[in-house]
């Protein structure tokens, strides 16, 4: 019968314990939430909202086709403006998802008989986009610039090293200085995804490029989310121009994917807006993330040192983790819970995320929790 | 130096007339639409962006994470119920767009050694989906069910056929209940990608599964979009309980993307709603096409017979078409411009789309501009 082998896998993942269900949440949760990605508490934030709601009325509901047919409107425009002028590059491009943007970035800038050097611990997209990508990858170490070096040292032609620049399991930094100077003594270029960092590192929250002084380098490629730091949906690409419009002509999830809506672009300008404005926000992400980190280690715990804002806390077990993480739960605190196969390493861990707009009460009441309900 | 190839690239894009340029349209925009995927004419039903907008107001911006983690709200469950009941299936999926709902239903259900039988015809996103699964793939002909049987008839276990329902460059449907047929008779799965027929075909646009009787099937697989009929963005996957279950613990592109914003799925309901109270809007879609098709005809142009909503009108080379399209622009009508390499045959054409909501006034404009500005 079609499709019965599911049903064989379906079991063995409910003998390991491995079964994963959604949970819907309703629009205003009791629970304290360190499980989101919304380290500076922009996506429920009323200008965000509101700058949503206004692009949909403006706009409509929808981009109404492919960016290159009808679905670049003038907000898009702006919104790549606005995003590139953030983050000091010359151009960038607005994708539906972060996931789009990376394969965009990776397939597009990989060519035939290109290498790509990917790091171990780099997010699902990127490593989807090498599988895509014409060139051959090769998968280093992680966070190993020597290993780039090395890679790089094998190779005749184009070239691209790819990481993540603050990974999202353990939310430790790439060594982006050492990567860029790796790659431009071997004409390479970089790529990273800054999902993590966008909001977080760098002036004011410019991202990790602009801390490591990469921004608008012209052999440096970012990429970024919009549902992140930004609080709402969508990916980007940014670089030199000529990168972008190489995009714009070879990238398929650029051509063949309908334009972001309205709405998710429209909150994404606002909450750039917002930052601008308040750009202490990001410095405060950054904060919590260190005070999470001291107090669950002064509680004995086993956790990561946070180089943006996510802090992971190693759980004994798959489902010890799980048990901890429900348990969290019952005591009104929302926890990320990652184990197999979603980690690259196998171990299992809480993941919590600090958000600019926790009080000191709620951070006390968090560690608390995880500290209590400890496997 | 990093990149130095773009430059090439660029080069030969130039001397043979292919660049893309991205063309930022304004919210009114004063030409005539025949470009879009707003099929229904519902991206800027006031219904629809009010329902887009009240649901930023009330969920926030954006889903705030990955659909397992925060990025699961009753929003959502509520999107994928209606979904799942106005196409007549078990279960529904909802992605943050239909690529990532293809690429998630392709590499998910084509395990390692399976068979992918995919139509040579097939979109951007299930190719990428074919070449991301474990599994073999095998192309064969367009719209060739007797090319699928001698497929399958090679292979021992799981298998699947991968099919668009309506191919969105020429508009002709696939055969349908042909390949189901002969899926069934191999025990392999169907695959279908309705973006384009959902809103158009079926009764009261309830898709091409329902058209050929096969909704609710426990062998077949439908994906669909929110961006063309339902005037929204986004993505799901429709098909029995089990096949959503696995994708939730299986699919890459669910399990680690940000889950699709609220305004979106808001946007969608909405549509869903104004469907169900508004039928004929699907079968007005079906007529109006019917109707482009036989004033271009006794034009003397060369259009495809159109099995949904999508014209497609030969012309005599990349840069004709090109021309065409800019003066049909020049006169007030935008159409698409289909020309290599987004097109499977490398033969350019003009694609034209019909709305539900053209009046007849519009109709006759249309054609008569296309046929003054031929080349």
């Amino acid at each position: 019968m079609a499709f019965g082998w599911i049903d064989e896998q379906a079991l063995v993942r409910r003998r390991a314990g491995l079964v994963r269900t959604l949970r819907p949440r309703p629009a205003d949760s009791p629970l304290l939430d360190l499980a989101s990605n919304d380290y500076l508490g922009l996506a429920r934030h009323p200008e965000v909202t509101e700058g949503a709601a206004r692009a949909a009325r403006a706009w409509g509901a929808g981009a109404t086709g492919s960016r290159l047919v009808t679905g670049t409107t003038e907000l898009h425009a702006e919104l790549e403006r606005e995003l590139a002028d953030f983050c000091g590059f010359e151009a960038a491009l607005v994708f539906s998802s972060g996931y789009a943007a990376n394969l965009a970035a990776v397939t597009a800038l990989a060519p035939h008989g290109s290498l790509v050097v990917s790091d171990a611990g780099n997010h699902a997209s990127l490593i989807d986009g090498c599988r895509l990508a014409r060139g051959t990858t090769q998968v280093v170490g992680h966070a190993d610039p020597d290993a780039v070096r090395k890679a790089l040292a094998t190779h005749e032609g184009p070239a691209v090293a790819v990481s993540d620049t603050v990974f999202s399991v353990d939310g430790d930094a790439a060594p982006l200085a050492a990567l860029a100077q790796v790659c431009r003594a071997y004409g390479a270029g970089l790529v990273v995804d800054d999902a993590h960092g966008l909001g977080v590192l760098g002036e004011g929250g410019r991202g990790a490029a602009r801390e490591a002084g990469l921004a608008g380098a012209d052999d440096v490629v970012v990429t970024v989310t919009l549902s992140k730091s930004l609080g709402s949906q969508g990916g980007a690409v940014l670089g030199p121009a000529r990168v972008i419009e190489h995009l714009v002509n070879a990238a398929r999830t650029f051509i063949f994917d309908t334009g972001l809506a309205p709405a998710a672009a429209g909150g994404a300008l606002a909450a750039l807006t917002l930052l601008r404005r308040e750009p202490e926000r990001a410095a405060r992400a950054r904060a919590v993330a260190a005070e999470l980190h001291a107090r669950l280690t002064a509680e004995g715990l086993s956790a990561v040192r946070p180089d943006a804002a996510v802090v992971s806390v190693r759980a004994p077990s798959p489902e010890g983790a799980v048990r901890w993480a429900a348990d969290c739960r019952a005591a009104g605190l929302a926890v990320g819970c990652f184990r197999p196969p979603s980690v690259p390493d196998g171990i299992s861990r809480l993941r919590l995320t600090a958000r600019a707009d926790l009080s000191g009460v709620q951070i006390e009441r968090a560690v608390r929790v995880i500290g209590e309900t400890r496997p």
